[in-house]
């Protein structure tokens, strides 16, 4: 039933860093922790104000000696703790800080849950990559949105060869939040248009990386060469919001991706579509549970997740209620949470781990959106295609598949 | 924040009663406990065989001295306990034992969070009703769909006469889990085919009064009259599993309800559509986070969750996430919970309560909802019109408004 | 390629009697009858005041001597052109005048055309039904949504046991153009709202008509009996806007029909759900080329008219354009035209006819439709159900399947 | 009324050229023609055999000495017929013929209905700009698409501001039918896999011309600067099937384009989203009738053809059926035919056209397409952003606006 329980005996302990108050992304990792009781949240950093930090974290109730005022402290206080320390850490501040943070967390022999974009550099990223594979440790990054069940069961379609090699692929991720000049008011979520806190591109980093996962993610394939432009599609604005993007990947598939925050009207806008030799699948996040399944000389199939038995054993492990009833955002960004549960306490535990449960993005994944992203920024500097993939050698153990 | 630990300095203590192995309920009602932090499931009978439930509960969990054996045991113990009993009794056992674990729970000064339908006869029901009324405890009956943020904003629109009086109001609920003689296999969810644990009718009960509680929050409006049909479809199955009804309503609007769990292939189905004199709204559940609101001489309008400040404040009680970001079933589900957690605490620490938490279905909802299902089965003997309608005293304070 | 030409020499000479200025109808019929070239209208009664009817026609490029005064003057003037008369009488009136022209024309030996609903009584629709038989003419009733291609897919399919039994029928068909007392005012289409000229039901005859050809014509039943609710909802309205009918079908299977046309802000609206022991099906009138599938144990399906070869063949003879290119309610209409056209051509040249083209609705559709209506209105008044089966004598020839 | 008939006296005579058995087209333009009756087929050439060609054109009910074997002989004897031959002439052949026979007719004195894509090289599409504006016809290409009522209500809207200033332009067009290797088999339509006969490439002439045409026409703005990948994506295959393109419209706006045919089980997909800064328009031709309009602060507008006098006069000049009832691709394909029938009329009359009747693609909008495509391919070999924008001295006068 409940494999922490299980193998360990308690929930796991875990130490939050970031997503205080104001904080979107704070919650949904918290609630994501909480649903299905794998973890007990024992220790928090919540700004990078000390005092404010222990107030907020006490009002979640953190217990005092715990809710700490800063990320150094938490980290070797909690080491220190002989009994109950803090297992995991999970680290969801401004994207700038997130190599620091991991880099100490491990080295402290944390486990690691970390927001994405992983760095904003490819130097950074390739670092916590070595760092990762030399501590033995997990490391999840919260690609939530591949954690969907009709994401996953769509990439088992793929990988089954259900449509064949695959041709093309399309990505879009296009929200409208920064279609004015919110920037010009002091308040609001500031640290996104800082390049120091936010790294080179905001609109990259923010939901390119996310739609590039994506598309590798249910591909299978990798990202060879892009065409980029990246722009500022707001007059006034010295962030970008916008970016095109042509893309070759690995095998020969081509396509394009476009992202925005800059879409006036529009929500969330996160969508794939991809076409093989033998049939496309279509997937928007705003209709998260169904999946289309257009098929070369036969009606298209709409998946959904009411059929328990007709998913594949990694969807409908993501799956967590039937017949019609609608999951959402929350829980699938909870699957990573469940998932990393599992493998972390294996690893505690010394015991072998479901293989399924290793389904959740790792440091290559988010190195290889760094890649991507620095890819794209050179070519819209050049008008040139330029290459993205990134060359990973293969690790000995990297905590999960690579 | 969290007013539970503001008000209590702790979490709510819950015991739960019914939803063990096996159950869909049961894993719903303890994460909707979860997901929003305001309380703590302290003990738990998960079946009625008491070393199952026992065991059940320990896995979940559950500190052995109090994973208990049978109900009335729990009720005993945890009033027993004097620093730590629960606060609060869930119950989601088969509906024939809902009004005496909810009686006994009552009477010893437990809150309460029932699953419906209320009970399986109309006696027991207004026997409830008069009980919670004389206990002053909070009774949250789980009619779940009307805690999504877009129902409570349709309701909101009626109320406010966006859509002017209303005339007519069409309900269905079309799932097809029972397409098949189910119940000819021994095994799956016996005891809603047995009337006495089920009730007189599997479908009105199980389905019916949620699509009429609904139609009844939706609109504000009672049920009167009914005319129906009460079958089953599928040969050889001797309980029902088909009803369509006629309805008429206070104020003159009419319309129609259907509600099946045997239209093969179907999933969910849940949906109203509700017009009046200047528009009309539509809302299914396979797509919660849309409302569509057709106007009078103008194009439709497509609302979603998307602009916090344009939704009715309790509809933004009741969203959690924004931009586009889908929220389930689940979630939904936790609203009724985490509103009755800040009821229940305001009682416990005499505080006034936030009228929009007091925004859960409550006893004399059930009861209505059992007096359509005895009219219905009348009506459908009599081929006759039939009243449905319930008059219940007004209550002096009953916990919630009625 | 075009029957008609291939069997006559020449297109089939149309008689328009109905539909001129101001007619929502009238244009299309007279385009349904030009869209596939097999007719040339040659001759037209466009009003009841003589004087416009002319005009009105030779504005249409009709010839001054065929632009008639009115129908008695055409059918006896058409009739005695010995050459060049019209073959064919469209009849589009108001319906309480379809009888007496229906009746004449058949007399003189005119094929017919007629809208719906097809008389005012029983007793007419029955003596027509009379007249059709004795006539061996040629009788298409406008049904014209049961001409969609996907809704001749859907009958194929129940017919060939896809769905398997067919247990419950659910039709609407919900319409806004009278949510508000548009007949205070005295302009508009005025005749509607006197009996006389519209018949017993506003509502029943223009609209119910066409829901219960719908389900009668997919499911292959005939109607039994009905619970009927037949009112008005706009206050201070006289004839009726809306019904909701519980309805009992041959074979067992039951279902309810919803019709209106006061639902504000609606547009159309016109649907059908029927499933059986094995699936389901579903289509909407707003999205013609689709129909959703549904299968007991496996995922839905999206029917569309793409594929060339997997659509049956009276689907495929009445879809026009491929690959994704939609078809609408013109070319439904019109397929009316092209089969009824091709019906005439093979009785006039004593040829045999393509059964598909004898797809449309006859005679006796038409008086079920009004048996359907008088059921509905006696079950409205006493309360109670009411048989609707017309038993039909099987004719030997009736020009087409009854 | 009919506008031809009260200027002219007569329907318009159109000679057909090319669309004859087993096109596509073909029955689309004649029913086009016949749709709104202002055109009567009087001539054609419908093979470049002239045997078959005679043929098929009077199975068509073309007589017999109009039947012609070729275009040079239709076009000659047509204008030699004094009394009753052809205003008209629809070129329908394969691309690589249209300048030829489009020249011949403009120097005969035709006007001239053309379809798309204009030539198969910029030269002879400039050639031809300067012979429409020399001859005072008109010129009609039939870039059907635009003439749909909500994709002219899109463009009305975006001209009159509604979602302000354009600011990014997404346009795809995935189709299915090439998804395999089609042209391996000898049979089907083997002149588009011909680049003399079709032009330098198959997909960027045959459905990139429809994308960017409905961008320019949406948006307003003319194509500046592409940078495409165009590609064969099915194995085995010497003609492009796919191309996707970064582009830069004047004034700034960006986006990009995705056209392919090889899409395996995809139907139609023509669709554009257009954001401004102030919100957004949705299209998708597999439901045409449909328009979303997302607005920045604002939920978003599904507007439908329902309500006259809410669309623009350009929009309801193009609707032909009301509340709800669904019009097609037929239809707006003949909206071309009905406007371009209206202003030749007006010419041949000598009197003023209505402007709403001038809104049909011209020969300028043509040689617009035939820039995208030689830029494209330009920038596809050289892997460099590449000017596509076509400078046209404006005309004096050219039949139409430019």
């Amino acid at each position: 039933m409940n494999p922490v329980l299980e193998m360990l005996g308690r929930r796991l302990r875990l130490a939050v860093v970031g997503g205080g108050p104001g904080s979107f992304i704070g919650p949904v990792h918290r609630t994501a922790a909480r649903l299905d009781d794998r973890f007990e949240i024992v220790a928090a950093v919540l700004s990078s104000d000390a005092e404010r930090s222990r107030r907020a974290a006490m009002e979640l109730g953190i217990a005092a000696e715990r809710a700490y005022g800063g990320w150094q402290e938490l980290l070797e206080a909690e080491r220190a703790r002989a009994q109950d320390g803090a297992d995991v850490v999970a680290v969801m501040t401004p994207n700038g800080s997130h190599h620091a943070i991991c880099a100490r967390a491990l080295e402290l022999g944390f486990d690691v849950i970390c927001d994405k974009p992983l760095t904003t550099s490819l130097a950074d990223a390739l670092d916590l990559v070595r760092r990762v594979r030399a501590s033995g440790r997990i490391f999840c990054l919260t690609h939530n949105y591949t954690a969907y069940p009709m994401v996953r069961q769509a990439r088992d379609m793929v990988r089954a060869g259900v449509i064949g090699e695959v041709r093309q692929i399309q990505l879009a991720y296009v929200q409208g939040h920064n279609a004015t000049l919110v920037e010009a008011d002091a308040a609001g979520r500031g640290w996104r248009f800082d390049p120091a806190a936010c790294g080179p591109s905001l609109i990259l980093g923010d939901i390119g990386t996310h739609a590039h996962h994506l598309g590798a993610f249910v591909s299978g394939l990798e990202l060879e060469e892009v065409m980029a432009e990246v722009w500022a599609s707001v007059p006034g604005r010295r962030a970008d919001d916008a970016a095109t993007v042509l893309m070759r990947w690995s095998g020969g598939a081509r396509g394009a991706m476009w992202v925005t925050n800059a879409a006036a009207g529009a929500e969330h806008g996160l969508s794939f579509r991809i076409f093989g030799e033998k049939g496309g699948l279509e997937w928007h996040q705003e209709h998260p549970n169904e999946l289309l399944h257009r098929r070369l000389g036969g009606f298209p199939e709409l998946l959904t997740r009411r059929l328990h038995g007709a998913l594949t054993p990694s969807a409908e492990r993501a799956a967590r209620i039937e017949i019609g009833h609608p999951e959402g955002y929350q829980e699938a960004f909870a699957n990573l949470y469940k998932d990393a549960a599992e493998a972390i306490a294996a690893r505690i535990a010394g015991r072998p781990c479901d293989p399924l449960a290793l389904d959740f993005p790792g440091v290559e994944d988010g190195a290889r959106g760094i890649a991507m992203i620095e890819a794209c920024l050179e070519s819209a500097r050049t008008g040139r295609w330029t290459k993205a993939r990134l060359e990973l050698r293969s690790a000995s153990w990297s905590g999960r598949k690579s």
